[in-house]
């Protein structure tokens, strides 16, 4: 059972966030590829208002770290990269293999992602906003024009480079889970029986069952319940 | 010189852009790269109008990719981190460097550049639409509160890990210059200066010139200006 208060790694997590959130905050990603690695992990929960001092660890007041004896590393790409290494299971030893999977992790950030947040951002935090409704048709169109370009590629391929699953494939269907919100995934039925196969995986379910149980674990009591 | 025509590495690039993307467009983070390594690389141009088989090395229709042999990769993180493994200039090789240089990479690509892209986008693309005019102020808000997360800590560093130059500072730094049509940059003195010395040194300075000296040998004639 990977997750583990002995554990050497340790990363972060927030001990409960809004339902729109739960099951899309990013230390899934982190769990998830600890989990395909087979390697145990603790969690050091943090409240929405981080600590001040948790900047000297993560400039830009995200979770997940993660902490693996004297390294300390954040950003999502670079945790599953760097457990990725420790696994063939995550990332091909050859340099080709390496470096495909490099690459879709983060195409995955920086070619896809923004695309989709926007359109996240649109649709839950700015929802009621003038420009957010103005917006919002070039955005969906940008965000299905990420979506059908990586659907293209993916052919009828299992994984974005072929047989193998690795933390490219890990990023981008954590991604797209980002508009689950929506049906747009579904429109390109190649690219929704991606996102399913990822989801079908065991450590995936893990993975999201322990970040669940979590928030589950810290439900905020209502104003005025009984202490 | 590393612009060879018959050297093993080729990236794309495009053989003109309009003069708001000249120095800002992606294949000079690989020229950058390269230099700093000292590798030889040749050019194949494209056109703004890139051929449909292009899709099949850049999904997403971007440039720069970088061939290498057998090996094809996109995605400029992906293409730094490879020209990094071949050159301790760019990429440490104890863990604990290479791991913080790979994070900052991820970090300028994921936490950075999205929020600084959505004001450039706001600034030159869409300057002219309603909900431009109202999203700006927002979007210029976010994107300052990432540079003030970076320069805070940056601090009196002379590159984000300390005294060595990366990956990490490179995609940074080209970042930071999509913001150049303001001088959001500038109100961070410490990352002004940040800006200023990577764009000062030699290796950046060959990699712009050479991107420059393309669009200049490529301008498109005015119409009706003789054959």
């Amino acid at each position: 059972m990977p997750v583990n208060p002995n554990a050497t790694i340790e990363i972060t997590a927030f001990s409960w966030v809004p339902e729109f959130a739960q099951g899309v905050v990013r230390d899934l990603r982190a769990r998830w590829a600890l989990e395909e690695a087979g390697l145990d992990y603790r969690v050091r929960l943090l409240g929405q208002q981080r600590p001040a001092e948790y900047l000297k660890e993560q400039p830009f007041d995200q979770v997940p770290i993660l902490r693996d004896g004297d390294l300390c590393i954040f950003e999502t790409g670079a945790i599953v990269q760097y457990v990725g290494e420790k696994s063939e299971a995550l990332l091909a030893r050859d340099p080709g293999g390496r470096f495909r999977a490099i690459q879709w992790t983060y195409a995955a950030l920086n070619s896809v992602e923004p695309a989709i947040l926007n359109l996240l951002l649109i649709d839950i935090f700015y929802a009621g906003e003038e420009w957010a409704k103005l917006r919002r048709p070039g955005a969906a169109d940008f965000a299905r024009l990420k979506l059908k370009r990586l659907a293209d590629w993916l052919g009828e391929k299992t994984w974005l480079d072929g047989d193998r699953f690795s933390i490219g494939d890990l990023i981008m269907i954590t991604t797209l889970r980002f508009l689950r919100h929506t049906d747009m995934v579904a429109e390109f039925p190649n690219l929704g029986a991606y996102l399913k196969r990822g989801e079908e995986r065991p450590a995936f379910q893990r993975a999201l069952a322990d970040q669940l149980a979590v928030y589950a674990a810290n439900q905020p009591q209502p104003e005025g319940a009984a202490a």
